[in-house]
């Protein structure tokens, strides 16, 4: 759509009428009382609205149609029906079902013996899919930046274990992904790909990722909007891989002084995405809260607000955990959590049925 | 705490030092490898850190005591106990107790019948307390802009009718106050007083309204600090008045393009706030969603979170209402909630016992 | 305009058509290729959008229209003219006019010597308009609140001291009002009314102040958006009063870790404001800054971004102001400010010649 | 530093004094009045706060010295000198000297003829650097990505343009890297090396890009706070590449409603980031604007604050160009806004002389 200045004139008008005609599309102008506003018919995807908006005349210019079509619930109705919905399915599993997934594990993984006693912990405690950082994204450059970090060889071999581990323990596995090199070797070993916040932007690390069409965890910038997140989303389907699962992780808090949470659980993502697209919609708490005690709380309001699933970090000892101690939980409080976590499950299926 | 610069001479250490005792404090100095941190012994709510922040060598100021004693869980242990858990009451009714508490009613009253009607279906839905508009906040200046804006005799009918409808359906009664003057006239006919998140800096009537000695809601503002909004509720504690139900209603949101939500509920405040204070946490989801379709989801991560209560705006023919339509549910979706949020509330407490 | 959804049908279009009549508005229904949109020909600001946005079928509504037409420049040409622009005048001072107006003094006044001092200094440094402040808004309940907090009779001498000093070195003067109750009594003494950051949404006191008929410095709320703050600015110029000083202070940092300003200073709002409106357009660079080191720097930006004068904080002895003594310059800092600002000022004229 | 709670226990203060001498640094104990901290003594930067703030007993764990020390203007006294500032060198040409420094070009180069016209015209108006996109990042899986999208060979050949129009009219050039693998090929064309905002936290690029010895444009990223931002400019020095020009390029705006501008130029992040780092800083006014009737005033208001130059995007006819036409100038409109600058620039330099 196309607002002109109150002031425009005809020829201003007209000539981006015809301007339009140029990208194949239609104009339909309607003279307000005010102003003129002039819509467009077709598709709205082939029109730089950044270069009409410097028409001479012009006060705004902006699509109104979805920017997102090939994930877009309006646009996409054989996803819309209750018996058959989306789901994206890693080994058995189907993300996006009936039943919420529970992903965990620890935050990087450290030795072999670290996972696979985390992963047993874990899977005791009723998690799904074993998560475990390889090369992790950090804000300082003397921290931990996992074994991935040390070389390739290091690098294989913690997926090796990270392999083994989801064999021995019956559970997928899921990697974070931080650049478009890293994307055929981890895409040998592990089931499904993660792209983390920070990455949310790297467009040539979604395009990598998406044509190795496994399963892609896609996590918010904690500085995108909801339509940004879900344009970029778009870039993994128009590769041909619809295999997303989205995830909100928080974004960045507001005001002065102390927030007590490291970012701010956007929980009404959940059912606003849920409306747009019908891709599933996962929550991490961990990142979100950033301090363990909120962990338990976080995930029973996730899954409380119809998240298809959680992605935790879990450690037998979180205080000598290397990275981020300071947000993971033990397996223990995982059952805790997950059993919770079953039991709103159940008091929000009540009402469907 | 002062952080001096690296390079601070001794003579600017020495009058730092000196000008903490003025404050009556003892200042413990501590000389790092790289620079000198000033520690302060005393009550750190006497120091004025602008001020120290301006002194010869001092590189960061800082308080490191809390800034809301009198409302803090730290300082106030005889709240912390399971047995004898803080509570605001409302006629009988215990707000911040084993119950989670439904507040609901319409955005704006707009006749007798219409409030009566909608505080029956409200009733029968499950809610404890009416609320009603009578004094709005509007962005638009050509807005409706409450009964209350008519003059002082549409005002006070409008509060006869609350009080009214509270007796008749049996339920306490709230209604926003928008300013110092209107305090006075509101709290002869309502029990609670709500100041709305647009107030929440306004000292003045936080000060007026806590002298009623009435239970007091009082919301975040969508750009504060969880900090900030716990400081400004001093200022409510400060005169004598610890009956304060905070409620988190909503922040900005983040990034460019649609966020499809109002605002974005801060559900992690909930439980963050809770470890801070030992003051009941409501939230508003109707205010947050900015749409109707949301309330649901949004309702119940609330009550999963930990919310003691929940604040909601119903009108039998949304479509019709003079105020925020899009963003009201009818009573028997209110009903539909509030069973929800019951059944989650259960299956938490479970975890309790 | 209403967007509808892909799937709507007829009847729901026929339905938000005739809805649209009954405000007396015309549609203009326009067939896109995917989806339907209603073009609204009328006064918009009649429409309660959020109404329309619960109508069955409806993807989207909004206002084309500007919300602030009264203070728009593109609704008003009579101001557009170089030759004739709009000013506001302060006894003999023009505001918005040729030349950048600098209005200083002390954050607080604290007595009739301190005030006599600072406007003897700020007069010399070339400043045009006396500030000082009486009633404070403080983030904390134990800070100095200003001599207004301690009663109507030091209020008044405060007040009293203010025109006096005003009138002795011959400068108009300003102080801010924090409520309604207010504003009577200030506006005997004073010649600008000020209202501050946290008091932009407050209806009340914007109808109240613009009552007094004086020249109204109105700063932007730090958390509000430039529309939000034109549409509020408009609550002013209903009652009439177009004697509106826009003032820009800083809006809410992003991201984690220290930002070393106290706000984010939205310099681009200057020039963005003027495109939108007639209105004068002031800097606050001293709470921007919240540090005096960056007050020069800060100035020298506004003034060459084309604000039409600035607001700065002046005390003698900066370290012992009892309030934002961390953000205050002394008369000779200014002195050097105001003289960089006007050659900058000449720089960017010489362009207009 | 790490402050206890009120109520932590002298074994729990024992333990954090153990665990703090593990990592090679001295505990300083200071008992307050009302709780205890612990002030570290040595470096900082080996310490895992995250993992101290889960031990028991402990309310608060955070760094005191500065994360950037390598950058730090505090801890490199050497560049503090008036006589021998800290200078970028690109070819003869100073960045951070006396002189502000000019980059211009197009967004994007679409042709040679497009990016030749476009050399002569910004050399010719005052520039020093030629800038010219070749990998594009963009929100819009459907826009054009810059011509290195198209393939290796095209990628070469838009390089060998940009070189060659930099040797044609005697200026160095940049170009933006995306991702690691474009670094080694356009290292070997151009001057400097730009990273976006998008990428600030790529950290595999940083070092990557470091490790060519190029000097770096570094761009702030828009959700980033400053600390934050210097943290990992810290990334590029720590691989010994201390040619960096940091650059604000515009923050995320704040509130509801439209803002008028694309981002919210941080003016202020100019001096704060000058007091913090010997670093240069240049400002990028067009995409902070995104709308090129603002360029002129933003550009004025970034060098009166003290950028050491800016970098703009320029087009002879914007309304053709197939990327951000909206924020581009033409080469007339540029000399324009230089000539204004040095105006201003020599304004302030009066002060220092």
């Amino acid at each position: 759509m196309i607002i002109m200045n109150a002031d425009a004139t005809s020829e201003q008008i007209t000539d981006v009428v015809k301007e339009i005609r140029k990208y194949g599309l239609r104009a339909d102008v309607s003279r307000g009382a005010y102003r003129t506003v002039i819509g467009l018919v077709g598709d709205e995807t082939r029109i730089p609205f950044d270069h009409f908006a410097t028409l001479p005349g012009v006060k705004e210019a902006m699509m109104v149609d979805t920017p997102y079509k090939l994930i877009s619930r309006e646009y996409n109705k054989q996803y819309n029906t209750e018996e058959q919905p989306f789901v994206v399915k890693a080994g058995n599993l189907k993300i996006g079902g009936d039943e919420p997934v529970y992903i965990a594990g620890p935050c990087a993984i450290e030795s072999k013996e670290q996972l696979f006693r985390i992963a047993e912990g874990v899977k005791k405690a009723g998690a799904h899919i074993l998560r475990g950082g390889i090369f992790k994204p950090r804000t300082s450059v003397h921290s931990f930046q996992g074994l991935g970090a040390r070389g390739p060889e290091e690098a294989k071999e913690a997926l090796s274990w990270l392999r083994d581990a989801g064999n021995r323990f019956e559970m997928p596995v899921i990697t974070e992904v931080r650049g478009e090199n890293q994307v055929d070797l981890v895409s040998e070993y592990v089931d499904i790909l993660q792209i983390g916040a920070r990455n949310m932007y790297d467009q040539d690390l979604l395009v990598k990722a998406a044509n190795t069409n496994k399963p892609i965890l896609y996590k918010r910038h904690f500085g995108a909007g909801i339509e940004e997140f879900l344009s970029f989303a778009e870039y993994i389907a128009a590769e041909g891989n619809k295999n997303i699962i989205l995830c909100e992780r928080g974004i960045l808090p507001v005001g002065k002084g102390r927030s007590y949470t490291r970012y701010v659980l956007d929980v009404g993502a959940v059912p606003a995405i849920q409306k747009e697209t019908y891709l599933p919609v996962m929550i991490d708490p961990s990142h979100a809260a950033g301090r363990r005690d909120l962990i338990f709380s976080m995930s029973c309001a996730a899954v409380a607000a119809g998240a298809c699933g959680l992605l935790i970090e879990v450690h037998y000892n979180p205080s000598e955990a290397l990275v981020d101690g300071s947000q993971m939980i033990t397996p223990d409080e995982l059952k805790d959590t997950v059993d919770a976590c079953q039991r709103i499950h159940q008091a929000i299926k009540f009402r469907k049925n």
